[in-house]
């Protein structure tokens, strides 16, 4: 199989001001993902390099960066799975660590669980090793900001689709296949500005927010969790593609279809296990890259495709 | 449409000596759903009802009587989707209330937000009015035991199936049609016991545990949490449905492919949207119940259907 790797850095309402800044992430992202494909490690490993590069990223709602609660703190989750033996690991309700996708891999490597919430992903986190940072060294100007036109102007519940939200739509994930055929793929999030305290999106719910699958493909998406947990987007794309439609119809049918079902918008990436790829998206915008072949396509924009030439690090 | 209500207790290697407890408790709880049909309520009203009967006999593995985590405490999850919009609430991680199911159904009716977990539904929970008890009034002698064993003999991950499991296996679910056509479906657990603190399964992740469209049909699922979660369940005898394939066939096909890929087993209860019911397990006993027309039919091994005859109360 020709190992690919593809990531989304968001869906939403992009301002034009963050474009440069999706976009540049989005190369560093992907090209950490597909630096571990070409060194023959796992898709798991490559999905988890991509979404690390993008949590440390402040051009990005997850990791340094996310968006604030009501409360003004943050509170991240993330889901991985690995297509072979459809393992998966999830956490949510974190406030202490840089890399939730990082504790969501060990949750899946080492957990009898599938997806750990709050004290429990804390003590998890903390018996496995992870260093625990001060919260708010997570919280970056821009969610400050986003937080602050929410409580001044923001209809609660709709700040991954809104017009001024400068800190909301960020949501990453990757999408992989390696050489031997697996697939993986990994979802990270802060969620949306001004969201309650304790609100758990769509991004740990396996079949939401991620969901792979050897047989079949896999899947990570963005947007308005609420819509899309309610739709389960994830599995909806797989399920198309099981039953023969290409990973691109797909994506587009399912992400259509949730947006005109629930009069909210969302995006996905898709790669098939035939590594077909899909990418599409009902929002404005959405940031998205994939390598194959040595050349990274790209785009920000509907019906947008950039190509530049890949140079692996010396 | 013909009001309609199904409901599951558990699916598991229940004993022998619980038997008749779950049986009697599950007659008192459908009568309690199909009350509220045949007053003309809601679907998304009968499937409370019925959970909230579960959810305060300690019989069932929700609310009073729910398993204990690794460190003794009671931590519960519920999850309830309306078939009319697919809008859904859940709470998880939930310490100090009888009924998450009630506070769950609050969320789907006055939340932005879907799922809400540990303090934050708490506070969501306490601002709604809802009366909090202290934890341990919900503690059965059961769970306690079963708690006991868990820790001399229990093989981590797998005590919803185990044979010793005296707490453990009692999830509890329903869902409905009313007399306007009208699809809810609704599942409430305390999980597994000696689950890490802080763990979430499948129960309020929408697709596994609970999934409701009045376009398709209805299903809860019980059964191993985390294989239930992988194969998300509920949404894959949904999509079977959708696909024209009869409620049982695929409450059937759905199982036991999960229990085929993933090597655990799991039961589910299913109304299609005219009425055909679904009722499958690969665990060696599921408690199950449904009325219609004036019957209750019930079940708890496999092959089994009794039929009483249903007296409303006066």
């Amino acid at each position: 199989m020709v190992p690919t790797i593809i990531i989304h850095g968001g869906a939403g309402d992009i301002p034009d001001g963050r474009v440069k800044g999706k976009i540049d992430g989005m190369k560093v992202a992907v090209k950490a993902g597909y630096d571990i494909l070409m060194k023959g490690c796992s898709a798991l490993d490559a999905v988890e390099a991509a979404v690390v590069a993008m949590e440390e990223d402040e051009n990005f709602n997850a990791g340094y960066g996310s968006v604030l609660t009501l409360r003004g703190e943050v509170e991240m989750e993330a889901s991985i799975m690995r297509g072979e033996d459809l393992n998966v690991g999830g956490v949510t309700l974190v406030k202490e660590f840089l890399h939730p996708i990082s504790i969501a891999h060990k949750v899946l490597t080492d957990s009898p669980h599938s997806l750990l919430g709050g004290e429990g992903a804390k003590l998890f986190a903390l018996e496995k090793g992870f260093k625990p940072i001060p919260p708010e060294s997570l919280i970056s100007e821009n969610a400050k900001r986003a937080l602050e036109k929410f409580l001044k102007h923001g209809e609660f519940g709709r700040t991954e689709i809104g017009p001024n939200d400068e800190g909301g739509v960020g949501t990453v994930g990757a999408v992989a296949i390696d050489s031997q055929g697996h697939i993986a793929a990994a979802t990270s999030t802060g969620g949306m500005s001004g969201k309650a305290v304790g609100r758990i999106g769509d991004t740990p719910q396996i079949g939401s927010g991620t969901y792979a699958d050897d047989h079949i493909g896999g899947v990570s998406t963005t947007g308005h969790g609420e819509s899309i947990l309610k739709y389960c987007l994830a599995h909806t794309i797989i399920k198309l593609m099981e039953n023969g439609t290409d990973a691109n119809t797909a994506t587009t049918v399912a992400v259509n279809g949730m947006t005109s079902r629930l009069h909210n918008t969302a995006g996905a990436i898709t790669l098939s296990k035939n590594g077909e790829v899909g990418v599409h998206f009902s929002s404005n915008r959405m940031s998205w890259a994939y390598i194959r072949d040595a050349q990274i396509f790209y785009g920000i924009n509907p019906g947008e495709k950039f190509c530049d030439k890949y140079e692996p690090e010396k």
